[in-house]
Protein backbone atom coordinates (compact mmCIF):
# COMPACT_ATOMS: atom_id res chain seq x y z
CA UNK A 1 0.00 0.00 0.00
CA UNK A 2 1.09 3.54 -1.32
CA UNK A 3 0.00 6.71 0.85
CA UNK A 4 1.00 10.13 0.00
CA UNK A 5 0.73 12.81 2.93
CA UNK A 6 0.57 16.44 0.82
CA UNK A 7 1.72 18.47 3.64
CA UNK A 8 3.19 17.21 6.63
CA UNK A 9 1.94 19.18 9.57
CA UNK A 10 -0.04 18.86 12.66
CA UNK A 11 -2.59 16.89 10.61
CA UNK A 12 -1.15 15.16 8.12
CA UNK A 13 1.90 14.22 9.68
CA UNK A 14 -0.36 12.77 12.86
CA UNK A 15 -2.31 11.06 10.66
CA UNK A 16 0.93 9.31 9.33
CA UNK A 17 1.83 8.39 13.08
CA UNK A 18 -2.10 6.92 13.31
CA UNK A 19 -1.46 4.85 9.66
CA UNK A 20 1.82 3.41 10.89
CA UNK A 21 0.25 1.14 13.44
CA UNK A 22 -2.94 0.90 11.78
CA UNK A 23 -1.92 -0.30 8.02
CA UNK A 24 1.60 -2.35 9.30
CA UNK A 25 3.76 -2.18 6.00
CA UNK A 26 2.38 1.15 3.98
CA UNK A 27 4.96 3.34 2.70
CA UNK A 28 4.08 6.81 3.30
CA UNK A 29 5.51 9.09 0.90
CA UNK A 30 5.07 12.91 2.16
CA UNK A 31 5.59 16.18 -0.19
CA UNK A 32 5.88 19.75 1.69
CA UNK A 33 6.73 22.76 0.43
CA UNK A 34 9.03 23.45 3.55
CA UNK A 35 12.18 21.57 3.00
CA UNK A 36 12.97 21.49 7.16
CA UNK A 37 9.22 20.49 7.66
CA UNK A 38 9.89 17.73 4.95
CA UNK A 39 13.86 16.39 6.30
CA UNK A 40 11.91 16.75 10.06
CA UNK A 41 9.45 14.68 9.06
CA UNK A 42 11.97 12.21 7.32
CA UNK A 43 13.86 12.13 10.60
CA UNK A 44 11.48 11.34 12.69
CA UNK A 45 9.79 8.17 10.99
CA UNK A 46 6.36 10.36 10.02
CA UNK A 47 7.28 9.21 6.17
CA UNK A 48 9.92 6.68 4.83
CA UNK A 49 10.44 9.64 1.84
CA UNK A 50 9.95 12.29 -0.09
CA UNK A 51 7.54 11.70 -2.41
CA UNK A 52 7.83 12.50 -5.96
CA UNK A 53 5.16 14.16 -8.75
CA UNK A 54 5.20 10.12 -10.43
CA UNK A 55 3.94 8.90 -7.18
CA UNK A 56 0.79 10.10 -7.07
CA UNK A 57 -0.39 7.88 -9.97
CA UNK A 58 0.40 4.94 -8.00
CA UNK A 59 -0.88 5.78 -4.72
CA UNK A 60 -3.94 3.96 -3.22
CA UNK A 61 -4.35 6.76 -0.82
CA UNK A 62 -3.30 10.67 -0.63
CA UNK A 63 -4.17 12.81 2.01
CA UNK A 64 -4.25 16.61 1.17
CA UNK A 65 -3.39 18.11 4.82
CA UNK A 66 -2.45 22.15 3.80
CA UNK A 67 -4.00 25.35 4.41
CA UNK A 68 -7.66 25.58 2.52
CA UNK A 69 -5.85 28.40 -0.44
CA UNK A 70 -3.47 25.92 -1.29
CA UNK A 71 -6.35 22.91 -1.44
CA UNK A 72 -8.29 25.00 -3.31
CA UNK A 73 -5.55 25.60 -6.03
CA UNK A 74 -3.55 22.16 -6.26
CA UNK A 75 -6.61 19.91 -5.58
CA UNK A 76 -8.03 20.19 -9.35
CA UNK A 77 -3.62 19.36 -10.56
CA UNK A 78 -3.54 16.49 -7.79
CA UNK A 79 -6.65 14.58 -8.87
CA UNK A 80 -5.21 15.21 -12.55
CA UNK A 81 -1.91 13.47 -11.31
CA UNK A 82 -3.16 10.32 -9.56
CA UNK A 83 -4.34 6.93 -10.41
CA UNK A 84 -7.80 5.86 -11.49
CA UNK A 85 -8.02 3.83 -8.08
CA UNK A 86 -6.33 6.89 -5.89
CA UNK A 87 -8.59 7.59 -3.08
CA UNK A 88 -8.01 11.62 -2.00
CA UNK A 89 -8.92 12.75 0.78
CA UNK A 90 -8.07 16.97 2.54
CA UNK A 91 -8.49 18.02 5.89
CA UNK A 92 -9.57 21.92 5.28
CA UNK A 93 -11.56 23.64 7.72
CA UNK A 94 -14.04 24.89 4.80
CA UNK A 95 -15.97 22.72 2.10
CA UNK A 96 -17.98 24.81 -0.10
CA UNK A 97 -14.51 26.52 -1.85
CA UNK A 98 -12.87 22.73 -2.24
CA UNK A 99 -15.98 20.74 -3.08
CA UNK A 100 -16.60 24.19 -5.45
CA UNK A 101 -12.86 23.59 -6.50
CA UNK A 102 -13.43 20.33 -8.39
CA UNK A 103 -16.48 20.54 -8.93
CA UNK A 104 -16.98 18.71 -12.43
CA UNK A 105 -13.61 17.68 -12.70
CA UNK A 106 -13.38 14.11 -14.13
CA UNK A 107 -11.55 12.66 -11.58
CA UNK A 108 -14.15 14.08 -8.95
CA UNK A 109 -15.13 10.28 -7.70
CA UNK A 110 -11.63 9.45 -6.60
CA UNK A 111 -12.07 12.56 -4.41
CA UNK A 112 -13.90 12.43 -0.27
CA UNK A 113 -14.44 15.82 1.11
CA UNK A 114 -13.37 15.62 5.03
CA UNK A 115 -12.85 17.67 8.24
CA UNK A 116 -11.41 16.03 10.97
CA UNK A 117 -12.23 18.20 14.41
CA UNK A 118 -8.82 17.27 15.86
CA UNK A 119 -6.13 19.47 15.86
CA UNK A 120 -4.49 21.52 18.35
CA UNK A 121 -2.98 25.37 18.37
CA UNK A 122 0.80 23.62 17.04
CA UNK A 123 1.97 23.21 13.78
CA UNK A 124 4.57 21.84 11.92
CA UNK A 125 5.21 17.95 11.68
CA UNK A 126 7.04 18.11 15.64
CA UNK A 127 3.42 19.21 16.89
CA UNK A 128 2.39 15.56 15.38
CA UNK A 129 0.49 13.23 17.99
CA UNK A 130 -0.47 9.68 18.07
CA UNK A 131 -4.39 9.02 18.84
CA UNK A 132 -5.03 12.94 17.82
CA UNK A 133 -8.18 11.57 15.61
CA UNK A 134 -9.76 8.62 18.31
CA UNK A 135 -12.68 9.63 19.29
CA UNK A 136 -13.11 12.54 16.92
CA UNK A 137 -15.75 13.74 14.70
CA UNK A 138 -15.00 13.76 11.12
CA UNK A 139 -17.39 15.43 8.49
CA UNK A 140 -17.92 14.48 5.11
CA UNK A 141 -19.21 16.27 2.11
CA UNK A 142 -21.20 15.50 -0.89
CA UNK A 143 -20.40 11.75 -0.10
CA UNK A 144 -22.64 10.88 -2.94
CA UNK A 145 -20.60 12.37 -5.51
CA UNK A 146 -17.47 10.00 -4.20
CA UNK A 147 -17.15 6.34 -6.42
CA UNK A 148 -18.69 4.12 -3.49
CA UNK A 149 -15.42 1.30 -3.86
CA UNK A 150 -13.33 4.70 -3.10
CA UNK A 151 -15.87 5.54 -0.09
CA UNK A 152 -15.65 2.33 1.43
CA UNK A 153 -11.98 2.68 1.68
CA UNK A 154 -11.94 6.04 3.50
CA UNK A 155 -14.54 4.56 6.18
CA UNK A 156 -12.10 1.66 7.02
CA UNK A 157 -9.28 3.87 7.28
CA UNK A 158 -11.41 6.61 9.48
CA UNK A 159 -12.77 3.08 11.46
CA UNK A 160 -8.85 2.48 12.22
CA UNK A 161 -7.89 5.92 13.35
CA UNK A 162 -11.38 5.85 15.96
CA UNK A 163 -13.61 8.44 14.59
CA UNK A 164 -17.16 9.19 14.25
CA UNK A 165 -18.42 10.01 11.20
CA UNK A 166 -21.12 12.70 10.29
CA UNK A 167 -22.39 13.62 6.57
CA UNK A 168 -23.64 16.81 6.05
CA UNK A 169 -23.68 19.67 3.05
CA UNK A 170 -20.37 21.93 2.70
CA UNK A 171 -23.03 24.75 2.98
CA UNK A 172 -24.38 23.72 6.24
CA UNK A 173 -20.27 22.68 7.09
CA UNK A 174 -19.26 26.21 6.32
CA UNK A 175 -22.66 27.82 8.42
CA UNK A 176 -21.86 25.71 11.36
CA UNK A 177 -18.06 25.45 12.21
CA UNK A 178 -18.38 29.50 11.80
CA UNK A 179 -19.55 29.43 14.67
CA UNK A 180 -18.07 26.84 16.72
CA UNK A 181 -15.01 26.77 15.45
CA UNK A 182 -13.54 29.98 13.23
CA UNK A 183 -15.41 32.55 16.03
CA UNK A 184 -13.60 30.85 18.52
CA UNK A 185 -10.43 31.52 16.98
CA UNK A 186 -11.17 35.50 16.07
CA UNK A 187 -12.21 36.17 19.83
CA UNK A 188 -9.02 34.56 21.20
CA UNK A 189 -7.30 36.68 18.99
CA UNK A 190 -8.44 39.78 19.56
CA UNK A 191 -8.52 39.21 23.01
CA UNK A 192 -4.93 38.55 23.15
CA UNK A 193 -4.29 41.65 21.12
CA UNK A 194 -6.51 43.58 23.27
CA UNK A 195 -4.08 42.56 26.24
CA UNK A 196 -0.84 42.71 24.34
CA UNK A 197 -1.62 46.58 23.52
CA UNK A 198 -2.40 47.39 26.79
CA UNK A 199 0.39 45.59 28.30
CA UNK A 200 2.91 48.22 25.86
CA UNK A 201 1.88 50.71 28.56
CA UNK A 202 1.61 48.74 31.26
CA UNK A 203 4.39 46.30 32.52
CA UNK A 204 3.61 43.32 34.75
CA UNK A 205 -0.29 42.37 33.75
CA UNK A 206 0.72 39.36 32.68
CA UNK A 207 2.45 38.44 35.76
CA UNK A 208 -1.72 38.84 37.03
CA UNK A 209 -2.91 36.23 34.41
CA UNK A 210 -3.96 32.95 35.91
CA UNK A 211 -5.03 29.39 33.95
CA UNK A 212 -8.37 31.17 32.81
CA UNK A 213 -6.78 33.96 30.74
CA UNK A 214 -4.68 31.03 29.55
CA UNK A 215 -6.98 29.12 28.55
CA UNK A 216 -9.16 31.30 26.67
CA UNK A 217 -6.64 32.35 24.73
CA UNK A 218 -4.69 29.60 23.64
CA UNK A 219 -6.32 30.05 20.02
CA UNK A 220 -4.45 32.97 19.46
CA UNK A 221 -1.33 30.61 19.48
CA UNK A 222 -2.57 29.44 15.90
CA UNK A 223 -1.21 29.66 12.95
CA UNK A 224 -2.26 32.84 10.69
CA UNK A 225 -0.65 31.48 7.51
CA UNK A 226 -3.24 28.50 8.62
CA UNK A 227 -6.14 30.57 9.76
CA UNK A 228 -6.00 33.95 7.42
CA UNK A 229 -6.94 31.58 4.34
CA UNK A 230 -10.06 29.51 6.01
CA UNK A 231 -11.51 33.26 7.48
CA UNK A 232 -11.18 34.39 3.68
CA UNK A 233 -13.09 31.42 2.02
CA UNK A 234 -15.81 31.22 4.97
CA UNK A 235 -15.92 34.90 4.74
CA UNK A 236 -20.30 35.22 4.80
CA UNK A 237 -20.34 33.36 7.74
CA UNK A 238 -17.42 34.45 9.59
CA UNK A 239 -19.05 38.04 9.02
CA UNK A 240 -22.31 36.94 10.50
CA UNK A 241 -21.39 35.17 13.65
CA UNK A 242 -18.84 38.24 14.19
CA UNK A 243 -21.57 40.52 13.79
CA UNK A 244 -23.88 38.43 16.61
CA UNK A 245 -20.75 37.97 19.07
CA UNK A 246 -20.23 41.65 18.78
CA UNK A 247 -23.73 42.54 19.11
CA UNK A 248 -24.35 40.43 22.42
CA UNK A 249 -20.82 42.07 23.62
CA UNK A 250 -22.43 45.76 23.22
CA UNK A 251 -25.58 44.78 24.68
CA UNK A 252 -23.73 43.16 27.36
CA UNK A 253 -21.34 46.38 28.18
CA UNK A 254 -24.61 48.55 27.82
CA UNK A 255 -26.86 46.64 30.10
CA UNK A 256 -23.15 46.68 32.64
CA UNK A 257 -23.21 50.81 32.12
CA UNK A 258 -26.80 51.09 33.11
CA UNK A 259 -26.66 48.87 36.00
CA UNK A 260 -28.66 45.93 34.58
CA UNK A 261 -27.10 43.40 36.80
CA UNK A 262 -29.56 41.32 37.42
CA UNK A 263 -30.05 41.15 33.11
CA UNK A 264 -26.23 40.47 33.31
CA UNK A 265 -27.00 37.83 36.18
CA UNK A 266 -29.69 35.52 33.85
CA UNK A 267 -27.69 35.38 30.83
CA UNK A 268 -24.30 34.36 32.81
CA UNK A 269 -26.92 31.73 34.43
CA UNK A 270 -28.49 30.59 31.06
CA UNK A 271 -25.12 30.78 29.68
CA UNK A 272 -23.95 28.01 31.92
CA UNK A 273 -26.23 25.24 29.93
CA UNK A 274 -22.35 24.93 27.86
CA UNK A 275 -21.39 23.14 31.00
CA UNK A 276 -23.62 20.47 29.75
CA UNK A 277 -23.24 20.85 26.30
CA UNK A 278 -19.44 20.22 26.31
CA UNK A 279 -19.76 16.90 28.02
CA UNK A 280 -20.44 15.94 24.98
CA UNK A 281 -17.29 16.95 23.41
CA UNK A 282 -14.41 14.81 23.13
CA UNK A 283 -11.05 16.28 25.33
CA UNK A 284 -8.01 16.22 23.43
CA UNK A 285 -5.37 15.07 25.87
CA UNK A 286 -2.51 16.97 23.69
CA UNK A 287 -3.72 20.20 24.48
CA UNK A 288 -1.22 22.48 26.05
CA UNK B 1 -4.27 27.25 66.23
CA UNK B 2 -7.77 28.66 65.46
CA UNK B 3 -8.95 29.46 61.64
CA UNK B 4 -11.87 30.22 60.58
CA UNK B 5 -13.08 30.40 57.30
CA UNK B 6 -16.33 32.35 56.14
CA UNK B 7 -16.86 31.22 52.77
CA UNK B 8 -16.22 27.26 52.57
CA UNK B 9 -16.47 26.76 48.86
CA UNK B 10 -13.73 26.13 45.96
CA UNK B 11 -11.20 29.04 47.44
CA UNK B 12 -12.01 28.62 51.11
CA UNK B 13 -12.47 24.81 50.79
CA UNK B 14 -8.53 24.37 48.44
CA UNK B 15 -7.31 26.61 51.42
CA UNK B 16 -8.24 24.60 54.33
CA UNK B 17 -7.20 21.62 52.28
CA UNK B 18 -3.23 23.00 52.05
CA UNK B 19 -4.01 24.56 55.83
CA UNK B 20 -4.06 21.18 56.71
CA UNK B 21 -1.00 19.74 55.93
CA UNK B 22 0.72 23.42 56.49
CA UNK B 23 -0.75 23.92 59.98
CA UNK B 24 -1.10 20.62 61.73
CA UNK B 25 -2.86 20.79 64.74
CA UNK B 26 -4.75 23.76 63.61
CA UNK B 27 -8.62 23.89 63.91
CA UNK B 28 -10.69 24.72 61.17
CA UNK B 29 -14.01 25.95 61.49
CA UNK B 30 -15.98 27.37 58.69
CA UNK B 31 -19.38 29.85 57.85
CA UNK B 32 -21.24 29.29 54.68
CA UNK B 33 -24.89 30.92 54.03
CA UNK B 34 -25.54 27.31 52.45
CA UNK B 35 -26.35 24.77 54.59
CA UNK B 36 -25.77 22.40 52.49
CA UNK B 37 -21.94 23.73 51.50
CA UNK B 38 -21.23 23.64 55.36
CA UNK B 39 -22.59 20.02 56.02
CA UNK B 40 -20.49 18.81 52.79
CA UNK B 41 -17.34 20.82 53.87
CA UNK B 42 -17.65 19.53 57.40
CA UNK B 43 -18.31 15.40 55.76
CA UNK B 44 -15.72 15.98 53.28
CA UNK B 45 -13.11 17.08 55.85
CA UNK B 46 -12.50 20.73 54.91
CA UNK B 47 -13.41 22.27 58.14
CA UNK B 48 -13.48 20.54 62.13
CA UNK B 49 -16.94 22.17 62.70
CA UNK B 50 -19.50 24.86 62.01
CA UNK B 51 -18.01 28.63 63.44
CA UNK B 52 -19.87 30.15 65.89
CA UNK B 53 -19.90 33.63 65.68
CA UNK B 54 -18.09 33.97 68.88
CA UNK B 55 -15.08 32.10 67.52
CA UNK B 56 -14.18 35.39 65.65
CA UNK B 57 -13.03 36.83 68.73
CA UNK B 58 -10.47 33.92 69.83
CA UNK B 59 -9.39 32.96 65.99
CA UNK B 60 -5.35 33.40 64.66
CA UNK B 61 -6.34 33.65 61.23
CA UNK B 62 -10.23 34.67 59.15
CA UNK B 63 -9.73 33.50 55.48
CA UNK B 64 -13.30 36.06 53.69
CA UNK B 65 -13.68 34.02 50.67
CA UNK B 66 -17.24 34.94 49.47
CA UNK B 67 -18.56 36.85 46.69
CA UNK B 68 -16.95 40.40 46.43
CA UNK B 69 -20.42 42.14 47.22
CA UNK B 70 -20.44 39.80 50.33
CA UNK B 71 -17.18 40.93 51.27
CA UNK B 72 -17.67 44.36 51.01
CA UNK B 73 -21.11 44.29 53.30
CA UNK B 74 -19.48 41.97 55.54
CA UNK B 75 -16.19 43.04 56.14
CA UNK B 76 -16.63 45.99 58.44
CA UNK B 77 -18.95 43.40 60.93
CA UNK B 78 -16.16 40.90 60.72
CA UNK B 79 -13.32 43.32 61.71
CA UNK B 80 -15.45 44.06 64.54
CA UNK B 81 -16.15 40.75 65.95
CA UNK B 82 -12.13 39.49 65.54
CA UNK B 83 -9.47 39.97 68.03
CA UNK B 84 -7.29 42.30 68.39
CA UNK B 85 -4.08 39.64 67.07
CA UNK B 86 -6.67 38.00 64.58
CA UNK B 87 -5.05 38.03 60.92
CA UNK B 88 -8.01 38.67 58.36
CA UNK B 89 -7.09 37.88 54.95
CA UNK B 90 -9.89 37.73 51.60
CA UNK B 91 -9.54 36.53 48.26
CA UNK B 92 -11.41 38.78 46.43
CA UNK B 93 -11.22 39.56 42.58
CA UNK B 94 -11.47 43.18 43.21
CA UNK B 95 -9.46 45.48 45.50
CA UNK B 96 -10.62 49.24 45.25
CA UNK B 97 -13.91 48.69 46.87
CA UNK B 98 -12.96 45.77 49.43
CA UNK B 99 -10.08 48.50 50.62
CA UNK B 100 -12.40 51.33 50.68
CA UNK B 101 -15.05 49.20 52.60
CA UNK B 102 -12.75 48.84 56.06
CA UNK B 103 -10.81 52.28 55.26
CA UNK B 104 -10.67 54.29 58.78
CA UNK B 105 -12.11 51.32 60.55
CA UNK B 106 -10.52 50.78 64.16
CA UNK B 107 -9.09 47.23 63.01
CA UNK B 108 -8.22 48.02 59.63
CA UNK B 109 -4.44 46.82 60.48
CA UNK B 110 -6.06 43.39 61.17
CA UNK B 111 -6.71 43.44 57.54
CA UNK B 112 -4.25 41.84 54.84
CA UNK B 113 -6.20 42.94 51.39
CA UNK B 114 -4.88 39.77 48.91
CA UNK B 115 -6.14 38.29 45.42
CA UNK B 116 -4.37 34.96 45.02
CA UNK B 117 -5.10 34.40 41.27
CA UNK B 118 -5.58 30.80 41.38
CA UNK B 119 -9.03 28.74 40.46
CA UNK B 120 -11.39 26.90 38.36
CA UNK B 121 -14.76 27.28 37.02
CA UNK B 122 -16.25 25.56 39.25
CA UNK B 123 -17.46 26.24 43.14
CA UNK B 124 -18.52 24.25 45.92
CA UNK B 125 -16.61 22.81 49.06
CA UNK B 126 -17.09 19.77 45.96
CA UNK B 127 -14.45 21.49 44.01
CA UNK B 128 -11.55 22.33 46.44
CA UNK B 129 -8.26 20.60 45.91
CA UNK B 130 -4.84 20.31 47.13
CA UNK B 131 -1.93 22.41 45.71
CA UNK B 132 -4.49 25.05 44.12
CA UNK B 133 -2.19 27.81 45.54
CA UNK B 134 0.96 26.44 44.34
CA UNK B 135 3.30 28.34 42.49
CA UNK B 136 0.58 31.15 42.02
CA UNK B 137 0.52 35.19 42.31
CA UNK B 138 -0.86 36.49 45.34
CA UNK B 139 -1.24 40.12 44.89
CA UNK B 140 -1.59 42.21 48.10
CA UNK B 141 -2.89 45.82 48.31
CA UNK B 142 -2.41 48.22 50.86
CA UNK B 143 0.37 46.35 52.79
CA UNK B 144 1.09 49.46 54.64
CA UNK B 145 -2.18 49.48 56.50
CA UNK B 146 -1.67 46.03 57.82
CA UNK B 147 0.23 45.91 61.12
CA UNK B 148 4.08 44.34 60.61
CA UNK B 149 3.46 41.68 62.94
CA UNK B 150 -0.13 40.73 61.04
CA UNK B 151 1.98 40.99 57.56
CA UNK B 152 4.53 38.26 58.96
CA UNK B 153 1.92 35.89 59.94
CA UNK B 154 0.29 36.59 56.43
CA UNK B 155 3.92 35.98 54.47
CA UNK B 156 4.34 32.52 56.59
CA UNK B 157 1.24 31.24 55.47
CA UNK B 158 1.10 32.15 52.13
CA UNK B 159 5.16 30.57 52.04
CA UNK B 160 3.80 27.76 53.08
CA UNK B 161 1.09 27.38 50.63
CA UNK B 162 3.73 28.04 47.99
CA UNK B 163 2.56 31.15 46.73
CA UNK B 164 4.51 34.47 44.76
CA UNK B 165 4.12 37.43 46.51
CA UNK B 166 3.44 40.72 44.58
CA UNK B 167 2.19 43.96 45.84
CA UNK B 168 0.33 46.74 44.18
CA UNK B 169 -2.21 49.25 44.91
CA UNK B 170 -6.16 48.58 44.40
CA UNK B 171 -6.51 51.04 41.79
CA UNK B 172 -3.17 49.14 39.50
CA UNK B 173 -5.24 46.15 40.58
CA UNK B 174 -8.66 46.33 39.40
CA UNK B 175 -7.25 48.05 36.13
CA UNK B 176 -5.22 45.22 35.40
CA UNK B 177 -7.17 42.77 36.52
CA UNK B 178 -10.09 44.06 34.48
CA UNK B 179 -7.70 42.82 30.92
CA UNK B 180 -6.52 39.69 32.17
CA UNK B 181 -9.08 38.47 33.82
CA UNK B 182 -12.60 39.53 33.73
CA UNK B 183 -12.52 40.39 30.15
CA UNK B 184 -11.70 36.82 29.55
CA UNK B 185 -14.83 36.08 31.50
CA UNK B 186 -17.39 37.99 29.37
CA UNK B 187 -15.51 37.11 26.24
CA UNK B 188 -16.01 33.40 26.90
CA UNK B 189 -20.04 34.36 28.43
CA UNK B 190 -20.71 35.87 25.05
CA UNK B 191 -19.28 33.36 22.84
CA UNK B 192 -21.18 30.74 24.88
CA UNK B 193 -24.07 32.94 24.67
CA UNK B 194 -23.66 33.61 20.70
CA UNK B 195 -23.56 30.07 19.69
CA UNK B 196 -26.47 28.60 21.99
CA UNK B 197 -28.54 30.92 20.69
CA UNK B 198 -27.37 29.81 16.72
CA UNK B 199 -28.02 26.46 18.15
CA UNK B 200 -31.50 26.89 18.85
CA UNK B 201 -32.27 27.01 15.35
CA UNK B 202 -29.51 24.95 14.12
CA UNK B 203 -29.24 20.80 15.78
CA UNK B 204 -26.25 19.44 16.22
CA UNK B 205 -24.05 22.16 16.16
CA UNK B 206 -22.08 21.03 19.28
CA UNK B 207 -21.33 17.34 17.64
CA UNK B 208 -18.85 19.71 15.38
CA UNK B 209 -17.65 21.74 18.33
CA UNK B 210 -14.01 20.36 19.41
CA UNK B 211 -11.25 21.19 22.08
CA UNK B 212 -10.68 25.00 20.78
CA UNK B 213 -13.96 25.49 21.13
CA UNK B 214 -13.86 23.66 25.00
CA UNK B 215 -10.82 26.01 25.57
CA UNK B 216 -12.39 29.15 24.72
CA UNK B 217 -15.87 28.82 26.68
CA UNK B 218 -14.46 27.11 29.32
CA UNK B 219 -15.00 30.10 31.84
CA UNK B 220 -18.71 30.00 30.40
CA UNK B 221 -19.36 27.82 33.10
CA UNK B 222 -18.02 30.13 35.80
CA UNK B 223 -21.15 30.91 38.41
CA UNK B 224 -22.81 34.47 37.67
CA UNK B 225 -23.10 35.06 41.98
CA UNK B 226 -19.47 35.26 41.78
CA UNK B 227 -19.26 37.25 38.73
CA UNK B 228 -22.22 39.51 38.33
CA UNK B 229 -20.60 41.69 41.57
CA UNK B 230 -17.52 41.79 40.30
CA UNK B 231 -18.31 42.97 36.62
CA UNK B 232 -20.71 45.87 38.91
CA UNK B 233 -17.75 46.52 41.68
CA UNK B 234 -14.72 46.82 38.46
CA UNK B 235 -17.49 48.90 36.17
CA UNK B 236 -15.38 51.75 35.06
CA UNK B 237 -12.49 49.72 34.18
CA UNK B 238 -14.60 46.71 33.02
CA UNK B 239 -16.25 48.96 30.25
CA UNK B 240 -12.96 49.97 29.33
CA UNK B 241 -11.63 46.75 28.41
CA UNK B 242 -15.25 45.62 26.72
CA UNK B 243 -14.84 49.12 24.36
CA UNK B 244 -11.65 48.29 23.67
CA UNK B 245 -12.28 45.11 22.33
CA UNK B 246 -15.00 45.25 20.45
CA UNK B 247 -13.08 48.24 18.73
CA UNK B 248 -10.92 45.07 17.59
CA UNK B 249 -13.41 43.02 16.92
CA UNK B 250 -14.99 45.54 14.67
CA UNK B 251 -11.54 46.23 13.06
CA UNK B 252 -11.07 42.59 12.08
CA UNK B 253 -14.51 41.90 10.78
CA UNK B 254 -14.34 45.71 8.35
CA UNK B 255 -11.04 44.58 7.36
CA UNK B 256 -12.38 40.82 6.98
CA UNK B 257 -15.26 42.31 4.65
CA UNK B 258 -13.02 44.61 3.14
CA UNK B 259 -10.70 41.70 2.03
CA UNK B 260 -7.50 42.98 3.99
CA UNK B 261 -6.34 39.80 4.27
CA UNK B 262 -2.75 40.74 4.51
CA UNK B 263 -3.90 43.19 7.32
CA UNK B 264 -5.53 39.95 9.10
CA UNK B 265 -2.75 37.97 8.45
CA UNK B 266 -0.30 40.73 10.64
CA UNK B 267 -2.77 41.04 13.24
CA UNK B 268 -2.58 37.06 14.18
CA UNK B 269 0.72 36.81 13.17
CA UNK B 270 1.64 39.70 15.60
CA UNK B 271 -0.51 38.04 18.67
CA UNK B 272 1.14 34.96 18.42
CA UNK B 273 3.53 37.14 20.74
CA UNK B 274 1.05 35.49 23.45
CA UNK B 275 2.93 31.98 23.08
CA UNK B 276 5.62 33.53 24.64
CA UNK B 277 4.45 35.59 27.47
CA UNK B 278 2.19 32.24 28.31
CA UNK B 279 4.64 30.53 28.84
CA UNK B 280 5.59 32.13 32.29
CA UNK B 281 2.38 31.69 33.49
CA UNK B 282 2.43 28.65 35.84
CA UNK B 283 -0.54 26.49 34.36
CA UNK B 284 -3.45 25.20 37.02
CA UNK B 285 -3.69 21.04 36.92
CA UNK B 286 -6.76 20.82 38.39
CA UNK B 287 -8.41 22.40 34.84
CA UNK B 288 -11.26 20.33 33.54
Amino acid sequence: MKIVIIGIGLIGGSMARDMRTALPGAAILGMDRNADHLREAESIGLIDREARPEDLAGADLVVVSIPVNHITEQLPGILDAVGDDTLVIDAGSTKGPICQSVSGHPKRRNFLACHPIAGTEFTGPGAAVSGLFQDKVNIICEVEQTAFKIQERALELFHKLGMRIRYMNPEAHDRHIAYVSHLSHISSFMLGKTVIEKEQNERDIFDMAGSGFESTVRLAKSSPAMWTPIFEQNKENVLETLDEYIANLRDFRDKLQAGAYEDLYQQMDHTNRIRDILKGIPSNKNNS
